[in-house]
Parts: structure tokens; C-alpha cells; sequence
């Protein structure tokens, strides 16, 4: 099976492979290994920069057993202008047992998902979905307070192009969860109810700050210097307005000082931003036991 | 031993190999896994852009139990200005199992085998050899044909250029096929009989066309779009002048519209270009016991 | 532990760095393979161009059975603008068992190391220390001459900003080694004793020629072709007049004709340089072995 969106996992999935993170979270605590994939071959296919998700996918798949393969995108025939349905038939044909691809545009990871035989893991495709993301944002979240039911999320800041937003906002409500979206006005999608980062923050269990991209700063919101943060970042003073020891959240890497704070990213009282990539690391081998197979 | 021509390769070594790959062809098609080189260490230089090679290379390595290192060229001392012959001993000194080396100029593999003590395979160098692709191309077609006996074989496009016509020039006849070359009058190599691309196709029971390179049609063959495909490309109307159900080759990437018409390369019927990126994986994992040792 | 400073060392440690070295190069040599390290994940770092250091610690890892994730740096989130410091958190939260670094910056390593609850190997940190090249070329030295009691190192070349140098400087004489830096004036530190090549090399028994950067004979020594080899580098002339039968080292990679006189490197019964390389394999597992545990 391919993990493409959120929306094509069952309820069922979704708490086992939550159940799953957290159990390969408490193993790699304690040092546990497991051999379950052992043999199998996965390839990391990423056209776009990444450290913590690239390197976060190759960890979860040696900590079961799995080689790995990356293709170096900056080396390879893209740059020859073979079309990505090309790369993939050619990828297929070598019979990995799973590949990972994160790509610049939206629905990439299903275009290739339908030529593959391998089973396909979306890292991320454009400004559309970034699954594993979302799952590992609800696992630390389970971990931390146990359940969702209830529990309300402010997701903040560039809404219209994040795919963790995206993949958060389908995904939370279905653990029971509230989602607000808040951002600058430019930067909400339409359809949404624009919302003040203020009336978000207000009351939220737990508060996601998403990364502003600095191009964007630049040319579309005309920042000067400490301007976001003062009007849609994170500050001690909005923290104040959530609930008492809200959580904060960030998929990363962080702009310190532009979205957040960068004390309170460092407060490990309130911040889950190191538990989110610890859980990231379990989370992406729940999701590489569920399509290759093989429970230790 | 090294493997870096064609002409190195016994007619006996050559049948072993073809054997061979047939084998892990079906072994991979099965799932069987072979530890046939466990604890190996592979070298994997490639001095040139490359997907398929550099993965069809670190796949088998994997599939037979080996670590494999890459060595990011981008990365390397090579910007520091050091030439090959002392990167390769200073790889050697680190006592890899096997070096596959890929770059740009003629002789360069041959250069670093003598070089090292590891056994190093050539995955093209300049314009001369590529032999793995002619191995591989070979084993696919007995994979269809049972024989290439009395086959003719096409090859067409940027000849001049080509190690995989080079290297298939080589080692088809020995197997007894007839080859045909032909393409561009500019990019026929001296001493090559000038065919043209209808001629060559004329009654070929397979027909393999090249990658051309866009540079050249641009600089050197002034194409208009669409010319080079009229001219001298792969259409519906030139391969029905091929025997009946002639199989169609391509070492890729392929350029849609310009050396092959897209319908054709994914007509299954006809195609044998995923077959070859699959029998890619099996031949490099024969090579590889080959010149590392160890038949499982 | 950390492995950042020679200073940081023990006598014991050294000693027991050396012994463990030239087990492994006895190995290494012998075939011999370990899995001491198995199932163990090492991150590899490299914010500067490298093929010997990044490729020795590959394989030192692969030998002992260790996993190895290679950041690809070019691609990473430091073209996002993170910080190094929360680099260093996100990669501690995957939980490698060690993490290896090279980067521009003097006490990279170090701040690195104090984030990371892995073991943190510094494979070089600007102009300030690069503690496994002087330990393998220790170990280099023992393994020829038996011991380093009394023996003259003469260290030459771009001093000032040779972490090469300042690590051997520190590390020979704990072994007994008299040590001497030379070179180029403008090239040499503060506090260092200026002495020409020529007193450096006089009655050596060892000369260890150090890279020039070519940007620096452009910019700084305003460097005719050929010059700097006659002023400061290793030509047989001045070979000559250290010690019968002196060694030859430098640390790679080698300018040719610059620094060093090609067929001097070249001369088996004087250099040491690929013996350097293989011990480079062998002192980065003793390396790897001392900081995350597990001897065989």
C-alpha cells in the first residue's frame, strides 16, 4: 500500500501506526533494535532541500533492518530533462521495497505511486500534503497528553503553502482534536475563515508555529526586521493568552525570531519541537512496517 | 580481475555472466536475497550525472549483502584540484572490495584499475565503453529471444558519441547478431559505412536507439522541434518497416519526441526498456561476484 | 565521550588509540571483518568538500557493522538559514550513536558536542584542530619506526591555518617527538618561532608537508609557477638534507609540483602517504570503537 494523504488512511490505520511510533519510541529509548525489514531496500528520492526528513527516513529504516539507497537529485537525469513518470518507471524497474519522495509540485508522490510497484511514502509534494509529518505531530501530541479528544490546536503562520498544515488539519480532527488556522491575511487559503494569530492563540492547548519562508517576508508582506514575529509570531505574550502550559509545536527548521520566539522553542516546559523529530524517527518506522510489511 | 572493456571479457566469462544475471533476475523477481558478498565494501564514483547506474549499481551491491560508500563528487577533493590517479590511491589505500567508477574521459577506468588493487568496473568512461549496458542489453535480449543468433540488431542515433553503441558493437556480434549502425552523417564516427536510419531499421529484429544530447542538436544539427524525430528518430511508420514484432531498445534517459516516439518506448508489446533497467540490477550483481568473488 | 581536542586525550587513550589502530590495520590487511559496532547508526557531517575523511570514516564504519547516514550538506536545511546549534538538536532527537563533523568554523565541533548526547568525533573545525589525522599519522609513524621517542618531525608549509599542524603539534611530542614548523613567514602563526623549511628539514627524520591553498599563492604569496616548490616545498634537494632514509608524509590532498615534488611522493622506500590513508581506515575505527563503546 502507498501513504500518499491522510485521507487514504483508515481510522483503524491511523491509531495503529500511532500505537506503533510510540512503541519503537520507547525501543529506541532503550536502545532497542529491531531486524524486521532486514533485506529490504528502500529508496530516498528527494528533489527538494531537507535534512530532517531525508535523514529522519534513512534512520527509521536502518534501525529495522533495511538498506538504503538515495538518489542524489542534484546528480541524477533530471538534470538530462527526464520527465519524473520516466525517473519512476526506470526506479520501478530495479524492484525497491519502498521508496520515499518528497518533490516540489502537488501531486507528485501519486503520479509516481501509480507507476510503482514499490510501496510509495509521500514526503512532502508541493503545498499539498506531508503526511508522516502530520501523524508524527499527532503522536508526540498522544504522548504528551494522552489523548486528542478535545485538545485545541492553533496552527499558525503561512497557511496557503504549507503541506504540514494541510496534512494537520485533516488529520487532527479526526483524533477529536479542534484546528484553528491563523496567519497573515495573504498568506490563508481560500475557503478558510480568516482567523487573528491572537484569536487562535487564545485558549489553544497547543500552539504549531509553522516556518515563514524569508522570500516571502521579502516580496509579499514587505517585513522589516522583528515585524512578523511582533504581528504573527510567537511571543511570551501570546503564549500567555493559551491555555496554562499549552504545548508549542514547529515542523522546523525554525526562523528564531521571526515565527517563535526563540526562548520559548528552548523551554523544554513548553516546547515538543525536539520530541516531534525523536518521534519522527518511530513514526516513519510505523509507516515503513505498514506499507513494506513485517511486524517485529 | 577488472572489468572495463568488452574485448577484456572471454567468451566463456561472457556467457557466465549472462547466465548469471538471468539467475538474480529471477531471484529478484522471487524475493530470494543473496549475503553472497556480506561484509564486502563497494566504491561507488561516479564523476558524471547518472540515476540509473549509480542506483542499478548500489542495488545489486545491496541485493548481494555489500556496504556500499558513494563518493559525493561534488563534494570531493576533486574541486581541490587533485588529480584522478591520486584520488584512486588514496582509495585504494583504504582497501575498498570493488570500485565502479564513472567519468568523462576516455581511458579513465582503465587508468584507475591499474591503480588499484580493489577490482573496479567501468561504468563509462568518455566516449569509449560502457560495458555493463552492453552485458545487460544482452542478457535482456536472450532473456526474450532464447539466442541472438543471426539476430539484427539496429543501433541508431549519436553513434560518435555513444559507449553503449560502442560497447554492444563489441560484444553483440561475438554472441552472433548482426549489428547495423547508423544516425546523423555528423555523429557517425570514421570508419563507420554511412546508413541511414531507414536502412538500418529495414527488417531488424531489434532496434536499439540513443540518447541524444540536446546540446548537439541544437549546436551541431540545427533541429528544429519534431526534426530530429522525422529525420531520424523512432516513428510508427519506421518500425513497421522492422520485422514483425521487432523488440525496441533504449539505454535512457529517453528524450520523448526526439530519438523515440513516446507510444512506442511504453508499448509493452514492443518495449524492452524496463526489462532492461531490471536485468540492469541482475547483470551488476553477476559483475560484481565476477571480479569480488563469492557465487552464492 | 567526545573525541574534539587532542588536549582532550588521556596518554592512555593515545596509547590505547595507536594499539587499537594497528589491530585494525592488521585486520584490515588480513581481511579480517568486525561487528562490533552492529546496529549501530552513525550520522556523517560534512560542511566542507572532503573525499578522504568522509570516505575513511564510511568505511571504518561500515568494517565495525555500523549503519552509516551521510548529510548531505549541499541539500540540507542550512540553506534554509538554521542555525548549526539547531541542527545539532534536530539530529541529537534521531538518536544516532555518533555523530561525525567537519566544518568551517573554529569550536564547531565542540558546540555541537555539548548539544549532542551522541558521541561527536570532530573530523576538522576550521583552522583550529583535526584530532583523527594526527592520531592516524601517529599511528602511521609507530607502525614504521616502532616509537616516536626522539624522532625530529619537521611540519611544513601553510601553518597558520593548518589544523593538520596544530593538532600534530600538540600530539607528537606527548609521544616523545621533537617537532618543527616551517614555512612561508606570512603563513606562520603568532608565537610560533619563525624558521625557514630548510633549518625545519635539516636532520629531520620525518618531513610532513603540509597543503598550500591555491587561492593563497594567488592572493597572499604572489606565487610564479614553480616558485613556492623552490622556496618552500619538498624538492630532492632539500630531502637531502634530513636524516638518511627520512619519511615523507602530507595529509592530502596533494598539489603536485607545489608543496611537493611528485616523484617524492611517489617513492615508496620515503613515502608514507598511502600508508597514512590505510591507517586513516583503522584509526577511525579505534576512534569510533573508543567513543561508542564496544570493543570486539
Amino acid at each position: 500500500m502507498d501513504l500518499i494523504s491522510i485521507d487514504s488512511l483508515s481510522d483503524g490505520q491511523i491509531a495503529s501506526l500511532i500505537e506503533r511510533a510510540r512503541h519503537h519510541f520507547a525501543g529506541n529509548r532503550a536502545g532497542r533494535s529491531s531486524q524486521a525489514l532486514d533485506g529490504k531496500i528502500l529508496f530516498n528520492l528527494f528533489y527538494e532541500n531537507s535534512t530532517r526528513t531525508l535523514m529522519s527516513f534513512a534512520t527509521a529504516a536502518h534501525r529495522l533492518g533495511m538498506a538504503v539507497v538515495t538518489l542524489p537529485v542534484e546528480a541524477s537525469s533530471v538534470k538530462k530533462g527526464e520527465t519524473l513518470e520516466d525517473t519512476a518507471r526506470t526506479l520501478n524497474a530495479m524492484r525497491p521495497d519502498a521508496l520515499v519522495i518528497r518533490h516540489s509540485e502537488n501531486g507528485s508522490a501519486a503520479a509516481v505511486a501509480l507507476i510503482m510497484d514499490a510501496h510509495v511514502i509521500n514526503a512532502g509534494d508541493g503545498t499539498n500534503e506531508h503526511p508522516t509529518q502530520a501523524l508524527l505531530d499527532a503522536a508526540a501530541l498522544v504522548e504528551r497528553l494522552g489523548s486528542l479528544d478535545g485538545v485545541k490546536v492553533a496552527i499558525c503562520g503561512d497557511i496557503k503553502h504549507s503541506r504540514v498544515a494541510r496534512s494537520n488539519a485533516k488529520l487532527l480532527p479526526r483524533l477529536g482534536a479542534e484546528v484553528r488556522l491563523a496567519g497573515p491575511p495573504e498568506l490563508l487559503p481560500d475557503g478558510v475563515i480568516p482567523l487573528s494569530v491572537d484569536e487562535a492563540i487564545s485558549g489553544a492547548d497547543v500552539v504549531m508555529m509553522l516556518r515563514v519562508q524569508r522570500e516571502r517576508l521579502d516580496n509579499e508582506l514587505g517585513d522589516a526586521p522583528g515585524e512578523y514575529l511582533g504581528q504573527y509570531g510567537l511571543t511570551a505574550e501570546r503564549l500567555a493568552s493559551a491555555a496554562p502550559d499549552a504545548w508549542v509545536m514547529h515542523p522546523g527548521p525554525m526562523n528564531r525570531g521571526v515565527e517563535i520566539d526563540g526562548a520559548i522553542a528552548d523551554d523544554p516546559k513548553r516546547s515538543l519541537i525536539a520530541l516531534q523529530v525523536e518521534m519522527g524517527v518511530a513514526m516513519r518506522m510505523a509507516c515503513l512496517e505498514l506499507v513494506a510489511g513485517g511486524k517485529d
